[in-house]
């Protein structure tokens, strides 16, 4: 229906911000119009903070997390145990970790899982610079930290596998019930094995 | 949940893209990963689109809809019926009038509706310019096709008090059963009004 544009720089605006996930013509003509109603200096504020975010944003050069530096503050911090790694998709999960307060050692951003309907490959993620930290020396354990999905087991499965031989400690986040889940609307394959995997009180 | 961001690029990023209508902190922070994973140059495409329409937005002089001149191709197209003014509320509805393509007069962008609880009065619209379009001649007809709320008709009300005596014939989008709608489910003052303004078959 929205197809006749008044204005060919409210179209471009629109296109634009319909590009973004989620977002369609609909939703972005509204988002454009909140922004046209703005002041000038507050649509500068987000255009601003976006162009700069992607022109000046750095990765870890250890842990592949976003970083305003070369090494982020996590991975310089004397506080947390260097000796601990956690093996995490992407940016949201290290945050979700860290939000926790339970951990206190390092992570390894992959970037994603393996997914081979996707097209993602051992090769696409950051796989060989985790084998790279685990040869240096100094760690004792890493943990898998991925999502419970198909494609988060076959990353575990292939990471572990890589990392077999360099006598460290593997581990995997506990699954089960939910904390203040219904047992009654719990799937069948997280009660059995939040059975078999049952922790003595 | 989400407090601790791992850059402050992307803590300002977020923060700014969650001040848009609808869009929460989680919500940003997964637009503005998604940024951070697309070209430079898609980026750009975005903020340039954004702050250009921002800085050289026109509003049409006559109709004060958005514009990329100072008088609107609708307003400056000799094919349209300048003797007849639709009155909506803004430039979404001109969208929605024109989509219809039931409609070749011209248009005026009120910029809202008269609502006293958020402080919107007759003097915060473009009342005072309809009157004058009207007051200088030509137009021989005003159809109003504000929203069907309280506020769209205390509008309609007090626009219509103003131009009453000009001569011109007053209208309003005709308010009955939605085409494909079902009669059980229609409430009772839409049914009612349509019973009231039934039409000769």
């Amino acid at each position: 229906m929205l197809t006749q544009y008044p204005s060919r720089l409210l179209e471009r605006a629109v296109g634009e911000m319909s590009k973004l996930p989620g977002v369609g013509r609909k939703t972005a003509l509204r988002l454009v119009l909140h922004l046209l109603r703005k002041e000038r200096s507050e649509v500068m504020a987000l255009t601003e903070a976006l162009a700069t975010l992607r022109n000046e944003v750095h990765y870890c050069k250890c842990c592949h997390n976003i970083s305003d530096t070369e090494l982020c503050d996590i991975c310089s911090s004397p506080r947390r145990d260097h000796s601990l790694i956690c093996v995490v998709e992407n940016v949201q999960n290290v945050m979700a970790v860290e939000a926790t307060g339970q951990y206190q050692g390092l992570y390894h951003v992959l970037g994603g899982v393996i997914s081979p309907i996707d097209g993602i490959g051992p090769s696409d993620l950051e796989i060989e610079s985790l084998v790279e930290r685990v040869g240096a020396g100094g760690v004792e354990e890493v943990i898998f930290a991925l999502n419970p999905t198909m494609e988060g087991d076959t990353t575990n499965f292939y990471i572990s596998r890589r990392l077999r031989d360099y006598g460290i400690k593997l581990s995997t986040l506990a699954r089960g019930v939910s904390v203040g889940d219904d047992l009654e609307y719990t799937d069948e394959v997280t009660l059995g094995r939040s059975l078999i995997n049952r922790v003595p009180i």
